[in-house]
């Protein structure tokens, strides 16, 4: 046995670093920290290649990433794997959930079927304290049946052009929405947690924190659920909601097909 | 009007903070710093009366205090209040959630009838990152069953000397624990969160904490349900289990009687 691919689930949150990718000059990434941990464990160079790409001060409780591992004529066994490079990112907000051997043919963005993205609203007057950096707080209260209704004409294929990122690159805006959830979690002292859950094969740049920031001008009563039609049908960002912080947003669970990340040790 | 007497409910992240009341020198406590921002915003100095006392690196979702204001001819009301505290506190990790005059003889720690904690365990093997100090990491899988059936023993009326710290003042051992659930919320990729809820009218010192440490050992399977009621019957501390750390433990809430705590402005 020579190269090995190897499927990584990964948590991080985000705040600290530059987004997944070196976004912010002097600031580290996800990415680097994580092939640091690597070269350090494995004394080899080695590149790393993601399902979906996050900003700064975006989270995820279920990245995955691929890369190729020579261990020479050595075995070493997913659990090995993810115990030494946990052990190398201690001092991190990085922690690897899973490490899977997969074939060599396998890729983590290729063939991702599709992407669970959630987003964590707190709603209540007063300021979060261990949820700092991890919620977006809004302290007005929100209209949840008009942020719903407006969620739904969000669903399906659409030319999604109002609610992308002006730097965006992908080559269409053409984008498929298989679910917008809007959930409550109730808080025991007042408030409560808004949760965002919206899953689609991918997303344009920023398109979950403008699709949120939208919804909630509709829950302050600002717009109303056939706003949000007209905006998308605008095709024009200027004509959609302010993007919603990062703090809110985590990458919650890439899916694949299941004959290609079948364990093959 | 001259003085009022006000109840405040409180969040905070114990982890930076001395607990409660200051018990390590040169580090603030919570009531220290509500108490200056008291002070901050009405130029008077305040003492807070709580209704339990957390310890260092322990965490509040639903703490109750109360103070007397002299806020002179003007009038305040509890959003004015409880906005003005939230700013002079917008770089600690406690937040006002509530502000509410009550009737002179209201007091946060006597006339509460019982207190909710929340003990936030997480069970996976990787480690926390997000949850870092909000949580107990505990690697091996726990059994449930067992875990459930043993604090089923714990319930009731009883001589709790087997869970109570060494340096606990209380006059008595004997305490009605009224609850005791175990909950799981399942993470998508991969572990489970395992929640203890709790109810009693008052606890011994780091009550809370043996109990799940004790209750942990039965999950590994070290202990059976019925080594937890032993533990229980010799009423001493040396039978039971380890204390668990401070880190997952959370005041929940605390509930008065609805007389006492009624709005009277």
């Amino acid at each position: 046995m020579s190269l090995q691919r190897w499927k990584l689930t990964i948590e991080y949150q985000g705040t600290d670093y530059s987004g997944w990718q070196c976004q912010i000059e002097g600031i580290p990434s996800v990415q680097q920290s994580i092939e640091k941990a690597i070269t350090d464990f494995c004394q080899q160079n080695c590149r790393l290649h993601v399902a979906g790409r996050t900003d700064a001060g975006v989270h995820a409780s279920g990245q995955v990433a691929h890369f190729d591992l020579d261990y020479g004529e050595r075995e070493i066994t997913g659990f090995q794997l993810s115990k030494a490079l946990n052990a190398h990112l201690r001092f991190q907000k990085i922690s690897i959930l899973n490490a899977q051997p997969v074939s060599q043919d396998f890729h983590a963005r290729y063939h991702a079927s599709h992407k669970l993205y959630t987003y964590r609203l707190l709603n209540r007057f007063a300021p979060p304290t261990y949820d700092h950096s991890l919620v977006w707080h809004v302290r007005n209260d929100l209209d949840l049946d008009a942020m719903k209704a407006g969620a739904q004409r969000l669903l399906g294929h659409h030319d999604f052009s109002t609610f992308r990122a002006i730097k965006c690159q992908a080559k269409s805006p053409m984008r498929t929405l298989d679910r917008l959830d809007i959930d409550i979690v109730p808080l025991s002292c007042g408030g409560r947690e808004i949760r965002f859950l919206t899953e689609a094969r991918s997303y344009l740049h920023h398109q979950v924190r403008n699709m949120v920031g939208t919804l909630v001008l509709v829950g302050q009563g600002k717009w109303t659920p056939d706003d949000v039609s007209c905006a998308l049908k605008a095709c024009d960002r200027t004509q959609g909601g302010p993007t919603a912080p990062p703090d809110g947003l985590y990458l919650s669970q890439v899916f694949y097909a299941d004959q290609i990340t079948k364990e093959i040790l």
